[in-house]
């Protein structure tokens, strides 16, 4: 395994995350523009509403949230003129100093794997994110360009792992006491072992609502030492407790996300912040 | 399951791929704009010659090949400005009357499945294209907003399911007798029970290079009924005898996918012809 190389002027993701959520608390706000979203607040559903929802967004919770997660469909729904509101919202997160996923779910093998890191990974890219979600489909080492590419850049990853859709584990739980999801925490745990710090820059998305599932597979978040990106906070079904109780030890890594119960307060400035300071009331209470 | 839903105007995709299939042969040419492709090309790294090299592939073969498949990673490689050409590459195409695979590997679930549905399967996406790759680490049914888009436009979908990079096991031959890559291949001759016709509208993606692990994992892909996307023709390492010895009795189903094989002998027309031709050669032959 390749050495862990500091990018020039930029930390590793995991350390740089890691503050983040010590500074702020560990929430991640999802940015879906959803065409029902965009409705509610009085927005077309075109490129320029994309826009204005996002960047509304981005203003709010720039200085609350330690990262916000932009849902790559919902702009590539809208073609090329989509995709450039999302450069947009991604260099406007930069400016504001506030952490970017790319929720893209990604994946491919060799050549075109490194094509995706590029685009999401590399300094130079329009589409460039602090880091990016990533699909296994075609095996955890498939990923290994983008692992590569964000320990050059300081980036970082967040690979699909347990989600909590029920479909999810007609494919993540086959295997038993071996299963698909165990094997793919596994591999992030390896990998990790490149960063030093608290936080390694490889990550893992973990549903909120999983469950006992963690338990029943035999799966050790905590030797991951990883980030763990858990959507399902509010609207999906996931309190602040049940968080805790899902992930046990591995709390201080969950990254908490939560996408329409905040989102669904606006567009009103005041009232996406309320709504994202209680959520992170929540996620730092007792 | 909703009943097959007839798009105004449009046979489902499985119909009209086999008709294409049957009239030119089943050859799908990749249009994979590497960077080392463009360079060989004496084109820049950049949109103006994604441009250049992707409108010139699909002139020279637009009229030989049953489809093109764009892979999406290469144009989103240089953001909305890449995915603007493929825009413009998935417009020509439909002008020059050959079918398009989006070669996206997308997947996700509820709403922003649907999201990725509605920007390569719907009507009015200027995305849209006659099909998509997907990746069911979600679970094979959490791309159902994306089946039921594909059979109501008459579109389709060919999903991953058994590949040929070697860290493709790690999870498509997890679960011995029922292993993922098997449920997948279930689902999707499930699913393919809506249509009617020799070819459903749901394929599979299946490396051309898996070998015996077909026969090894007990997948009936004939059953299946779906066409078969099968990449690795060529410089990847398989010939068409490779394809017919791999696929056996499914070989009417598969739509051999070569990309570097044909493209590495441009930007000359009549070279990609005859590369083309060549390989539509011993895909024909006995």
């Amino acid at each position: 395994m390749p050495e862990q190389v500091s990018a020039p002027g930029r930390e590793p993701f995991g350390s740089r995350l890691g503050a983040a959520m010590a500074a702020r608390g560990p929430l991640c706000v999802g940015i879906d523009p959803h065409p029902a979203l965009l409705k509610s607040w009085g927005l077309d559903d075109d490129a320029a509403g994309l826009r204005r929802f996002s960047l509304t967004v981005l203003e709010a919770v720039a200085s609350l949230a330690a990262a916000v997660k932009p849902q790559v469909a919902l702009y590539e729904r809208r073609g090329s003129a989509g995709m450039a509101v999302l450069e947009e919202v991604l260099a406007s997160a930069r400016d504001e100093s506030v952490l970017t996923i790319a929720d893209a779910k990604r994946g491919d093998i060799g050549s075109t794997m490194a094509a995706y890191a590029d685009a999401w990974l590399r300094d130079e890219s329009p589409l460039a994110a602090d880091s990016v979600t990533l699909s296994p489909y075609l095996g955890f080492e498939s990923l290994r360009p983008a692992l590569d590419l964000a320990a050059e850049t300081g980036r970082g990853v967040f690979v699909l792992a347990l989600t909590s859709n029920p479909e999810g584990a007609s494919v993540q739980h086959v295997g038993g006491a071996d299963s698909v999801a165990r094997r793919i925490c596994a591999a992030a745990a390896a990998e990790n072992s490149r960063y030093t710090g608290s936080l390694g820059s490889v990550g893992l998305v973990v549903g909120a609502t999983v469950g006992d599932a963690l338990t029943n597979l035999g799966i050790d978040l905590p030797a991951v030492r990883g980030p763990i990106l858990a959507p399902g906070l509010g609207a999906q079904g996931a309190t602040p407790a049940d968080l805790r109780a899902t992930f046990g030890a591995a709390y201080p890594q969950v990254l908490g996300t939560s996408s329409r119960d905040i989102l669904r307060t606006g567009p009103g400035l005041r009232e996406l912040r309320e709504a994202a300071r209680r959520t992170l009331d929540g996620l730092a209470g007792q």
